[in-house]
């Protein structure tokens, strides 16, 4: 049987902006947009060009991508024409094969919002599409509030999407705008749309998450006859976002009737990358990735309840809808981490260390892990940090240097001339082979007001006196930083993940934990450096 | 037109428990019961009797309710009679007026996990609710994996049901143990159930969100003609979790179908108590809410795009589907560089500032905003910031007291046993109108090898001594803390965003910026303890 294909259109950089507390800059918009491509999503909405000089800047640099670039704006305005519309020119001159146009489809909002007359609206919708489809470019019409509008005044929210659509839109997406829509209802309008004329194979679902249905809806109204998914990674959006895509996607690719009857642009050899998408979107926006996530989450193949964990080392099946490894995530069971031993000698055999099949140490390394995740650390990224603690399991990580204090003071104060000035000074003491040595920083640009904090203040005292391994780490450069309060245990705990560089062009990223984050830094330098010694055959 | 009822039974103090990462102490499982009953909850599942000690003492000094307290345990094992089991009397001791036991419906599990014959299974299920209902319990049977079972084998998995029914059982509920099943599913075999004679006013329904669907499945199992709904507060449980209570119960009473259908326990009139009711488990777990939580989350009613925040103005339905103050939310019409002045005024308003249109001082507000979003402040979940710098503008903010100079230490040393302590002290010195003012911190807790950091020092101190203001302080409580490295025009800047809480239940937020995170910090802190002395009447 041939399968019929779906779209997925991500409007992460778009209506996922709109997330309250979220800003991207440049650089993170490029890094989700080549998050999203590699996944295999078919549309990526990039922003309004023309809203915001983060997303002018965007779209004047942005990124080849495989999938159909899309610009997002709205409908012309009454009173001048598509080509005059200023507003809708910004938008079509950041040249996007695709532009996707909001648009008014509910009465009340035609003439409550906006103040214009129900056939002025229906215009400016035919002549904005025409006008993109005149252009050469595609054209999907965003139909506002259109669940809301059909239950108000259906036919008039009808001739809304068939303006569109008899223009030349590739998609009419019918949105769920405040996201109050049942699936029991979406199901119902998506099948009388279709049956008033609009094709399936030409409708999309937005919807919102405010009922909590926002995945249930999208499913209602592929069901229905909807064929391109609009949503977002980790269900970012205004308010309480949109529909996850993160959890649709394997939903679609995995589970019955979706798998057998449809297709999309995600294949099941990039499934795997899943977890890790998902992960990279909360790196860069610096949150607790949700530990209760559908399909991704820490927690969701977790089994702590005892009669579940012991049946599933009889059979995964029987507590587990689906392998987790399809998705790229692990299984976690308490009381047994024999299942983690393979594929952590295919880790630590990627670093050059090769373990034999049931050496001891492989379950003292995973008992370590479990240990040190337990008081908050996380290796998810913090490579080196692992391989450290796997070397010392296999004794092949001999100190090198031990610290024996040191001592950090920010201070505020004014100066001479009565403004305020911010100081940080550091002294650190390490004992070597050699003896102890101790060494002191303190930025001496007098005419700075403001210096770089006390982690800057103890990284420059650190490296500028360690002796023998001197000459190791000269070349090392801080390149990012990173901090998140998570739970180590019952107490909240401060984890910081720092990421280095070196003239060898290595990249390289440690962790620390603590309730002092001065303390949680100082433990992430230190592993710093000594993997990078370690790796310049300081062993 | 009579409406029909539909019953509320809360498993958070039991599958909840079951949540990676969540244990609940005897205080915490009292305040989620009484929570749980000042709602208007019909059933609360307080645990499993026998199964820990926590559970055992909670059941013998359990609160009293007005909810069925309902004790959970599962069906006698095979080879022993009801009787004569000792882990179905650990339950039935408990002596609570119902006990749900949760039993095999799937014949896989009986087979493979029990390891026992199907007939053996079903009269274990019989045997076991007989023996409840003649002590004169109301018996509830949990069919564990029962869609699954139904897929595998639907006569058997009716055959089990119908043992429990027969023999007495009031409610039967239908369990989606792995969370795997699909709304339309649930859909059909509900139907199919109750079409082979199961009546759906002795149908519940208990579902998990492993594809983002409990609340979906939920819905169309009621849809279907089950009447009783199993979930817990916040959608804790295992692995990805239960069907959220706190999502559903505002649907059920305020959306329709489910408004003019049903009636629930919980009255309308203690519907605007919802969010608080899940505060209060995310304090209990010391968790930071989830912002994005239909209808009860920080940013359920958070309308930044600008012309969602303009039409907002003019009619609120037009982005609201519900009013937040219902549920006991309230909206957040955040600031950004988008807001225009219209915005503005309404989001002064809301604060008790009411500002003529046309006052100049509404365009040195934005201006303000722009300049610090510049240096790397973010406004939209730090409002007590943002009024603090609109207060200045407007006049309205007078200073109260000038900090003169802050001098914070950390110290990593070994102490007289050799042992590596972490160490850290504060000193302030502030300017009151009485005159200067210096304290002092320094954890004084000797056992204690690690302390809580800079931040926490610097902020222990200047709340302990601010002369004419310390009163005004002194039940403020830090709540969260994030850390974010961002772009303050060329140079990497960190941002930090505290929030706050006190004794009259406010919550606010802060934000500080700096290269140097202790002075971020501060400033926060400094902006935190502002707002609260205006709000407490300093001004």
């Amino acid at each position: 049987m041939t399968k019929e294909r779906l779209y997925l259109f991500d409007t992460t950089l778009r209506d996922g902006q709109q997330t309250h507390g979220v800003q991207f800059s440049f650089p993170d918009k490029v890094a989700i947009a080549r998050t999203l491509d590699d996944l295999g999503i078919d549309y990526i909405e990039g922003g309004w060009p023309g809203a915001n000089p983060t997303d002018s800047s965007f779209f004047a640099e942005r990124p080849k991508t495989r999938a159909t670039f899309t610009a997002f704006g709205m409908t012309k305005r009454a009173g001048r024409s598509a080509e005059n519309d200023d507003v809708l020119a910004g938008v079509i001159n950041a040249d996007t094969p695709a532009v996707c146009l909001v648009g008014k489809t509910h009465d009340f909002h035609v003439t409550t919002a906006l103040g214009i007359t129900l056939d002025e609206n229906v215009e400016n919708i035919r002549a904005s599409v025409a006008h993109l489809v005149a252009l050469g470019r595609e054209a999907l019409f965003d139909a506002e509030h259109f669940f809301d509008g059909y239950k108000a005044n259906a036919p008039y929210a009808l001739e809304c999407l068939k303006a569109a659509y008899d223009a030349g839109a590739r998609w009419i997406v019918l949105c769920d705008t405040n996201g109050g829509t049942l699936p029991g209802e979406v199901a119902k309008i998506v099948g009388e749309v279709i049956a008033a004329g609009l094709p399936g194979d030409h409708l999309g679902i937005h919807t919102h998450d405010d009922t909590g249905n926002a995945v249930a809806n999208t499913l209602a109204a592929v069901d229905a006859g909807a064929r391109q998914i609009q949503g977002t990674l980790n269900g970012l959006g205004e308010r309480c976002g949109n529909a996850n895509l993160v959890t649709l996607i394997p939903t679609l690719l995995l589970k019955e009737p979706y798998a057998s009857l449809y297709e999309t642009g995600v294949s099941a050899a990039k499934l795997p990358g899943l977890t890790r998408a998902s992960r990279a979107l909360d790196d860069i926006l610096n949150r607790v990735p949700l530990r209760s996530a559908p399909y991704v989450g820490a927690s969701a193949f977790a089994h702590k309840a005892g009669l579940h964990a012991s049946a599933i080392l009889k059979d995964p099946t029987t507590y587990e809808h689906i392998d987790p490894a399809s998705v790229g995530n692990a299984r976690i069971v308490p009381m047994s981490n024999q299942a983690g031993q393979s594929n952590l000698r295919a880790r630590l055999s990627d670093m050059g260390l090769e373990v034999e099949k049931g050496d001891p140490a492989l379950a003292a390394i995973l008992d370590e892990v479990k240990r040190k995740e337990g008081e908050g650390y996380s290796y998810d990224s913090a490579q080196a940090s692992f391989e450290l603690l796997a070397r010392r399991e296999l004794g092949l990580a001999p100190k090198l240097f031990d610290v024996e204090r040191y001592r950090v003071i920010s201070e505020r104060r004014r100066n001479a001339k009565g403004q305020i000035v911010v100081e940080s000074e550091a002294v650190v003491t390490i004992s070597t082979r050699e003896g102890a040595r101790t060494s002191y920083y303190k930025n001496d640009h007098a005419s700075d007001m403001m210096d770089d904090g006390p982690v800057n203040a103890l990284w420059q005292a650190l490296k500028s006196d360690l002796g023998p391994f001197q000459d190791g780490v000269a070349d090392m450069r801080l390149t990012d930083f990173q901090v998140r309060i998570t739970n180590g245990g019952t107490e909240a705990v401060t984890r910081v993940i720092i990421d280095f560089q070196d003239d060898a062009g290595r990249d390289w990223s440690t962790v620390g934990v603590s309730a002092n984050i001065v303390d949680a830094s100082f433990g992430a330098l230190l592993d710093a450096i000594n993997w990078k010694l370690i790796q310049g055959g300081a062993v």
